[in-house]
């Protein structure tokens, strides 16, 4: 399985990186400006995650296949920014990926140093979904997910399955596949169908603010 | 003792999430990002306070009563959030012995490493207040504390007050008292008094910015 | 050496936390918002580096000189603050010699703990510059670093000749002399010959962002 999980590490790296050149070039940042946000984009939630645990040096310090995976996704995103547009679907696939992917590795690690399980699914959808929090925030920006992305709670969703799995006695392997599944299909679900959460603001209210 | 101090830190913390739902819902985010800004508004500071020290994993992993206060208390300030201002002065109320527990927390934290008096009282005052600070930056505005609020200095006081009573040879107990009922006075006295630290700006600068 | 590193290094926390002064006036903070700002601003690279490393407590708990010199820099720089135009070459120098500083002790601590040489100089410059995007994060707004300054490219190249001379086996104390002075060379002449990176945007998206 290890070759498979790293492509599919790699792919859903890239799908953040080029998600962090997208914004930062949107915000006119020069080159470094660029590699930082996609660095933050694509590791932020992981590091995030391993600070609050306590792991220590944080994951990517130690491993340079995704420092250099990100730096070439950069240059080559920022070449053919103006074409990634063409590629937007096989994007949005990736990114799918990669969420379900790293809700996982975040739930898993929750349960390896024996949270509780509430507390492990918040981990795994911090490691989902902070990377793209701390990029809205140095593009001062509020985070998109904390309006009207679904995926936070596909990551939830994919958690909660995933510890629900291995308490009722399922090998991790089948319970990864299910748990990642659940998140992919319900993210594409929400964005085929344009599902949101249910709005709490009365219709005066979201127009005087729009 | 503990028991209170219990019911005490739940009061806090609730306040703290509300004023995080307040926040939120100002700026019309969704059910997950009111979630998140009243959690972060909640455990921020603490954990802050415990990356810092190094202290890991940090506190609220290992202690879902907050984490479900926090869920409680957004499901219910969503309901009735039409109605929070007829509760705002208990929630002062609550807020306010909220930073009292938190400034104490974390100047004791910093005694018992054995940090320098002037590191420790740093240590409460971010425990009180970065809570706050990380809900600003997270809804995009500047942090209301860096700018009018002077509850900061009500911690710095409160902080100074435990160590100096510690050094004279106080009971942490009665210390602890005197500490937390120094930050409640000056919190309130400057509310209702309406005083703010003496501004360093000639009328024209502020002014030119407002 | 020792007296005269910790002169640099003083000197480089003045430059940091006046730089920090400067942003806070603008925004019209309070005391307490300049203080903070001015402590980021000085402390916020060495810090998130301490804490990606997993080195705690992080270095400024056990070191109160930092601590009173951003204390006595923050009161002196909010005072004469109509005058700081007049040392602005100085603070640029001191500025400069801070950030070439920062960058060799975050190169040389990912060094003794055996990372990848590539880790080790991006360790490096998140010391010298993320103090100041930290600071911008605070102030509300898109950190300067990432759309015009041209100092990180010196904090990668200065960290660049630091590993390679070390590779090369050129001893300590001579490689962070050339590495300081390749960081201050460059910023420098960046500065006079108002260098920056090249733009990878056309005239028109420019325009339109302007």
């Amino acid at each position: 399985m290890e070759p498979v999980v790293s492509i599919i590490d790699i792919l859903g790296t890239v799908a953040f990186a080029i998600s962090g050149v997208i914004t930062a070039t949107k915000k006119r940042m020069d080159l470094f400006g660029i590699l930082i946000i996609a660095t933050v984009t694509s590791v932020g939630g992981g590091t995030l995650r391993d600070l609050l645990i306590g792991k220590s040096p944080v994951s990517w310090l130690l491993n340079t296949t995704f420092v250099y995976t990100i730096l070439v996704t950069t240059i080559v995103g920022v070449i053919f920014r103006k074409q990634l547009h063409y590629v937007r679907k096989s994007l949005f696939l990736f990114d799918t990926i990669g969420i379900a992917l790293y809700t996982i590795t975040g739930t898993q690690m929750g349960i390896l140093i024996d949270l509780h399980p509430a507390i492990c699914v918040a981990l795994g959808t911090i490691t989902a979904c902070f990377g793209g929090v701390i990029r809205d925030i140095l593009c001062n920006e509020i985070p998109v997910i904390f309006r009207k992305e679904i995926y936070a709670s596909a990551c939830i969703l994919g958690g909660s399955v995933y510890i629900g799995l291995i308490h009722l006695g399922a090998t991790p392997g089948v319970t990864a596949i299910i748990a990642g599944a659940t998140v992919i299909l319900v993210r594409t679900l929400a964005v085929v169908y344009e599902l949101q959460l249910p709005s709490i603001y009365t219709k005066a209210e979201r127009e005087q603010n729009d």
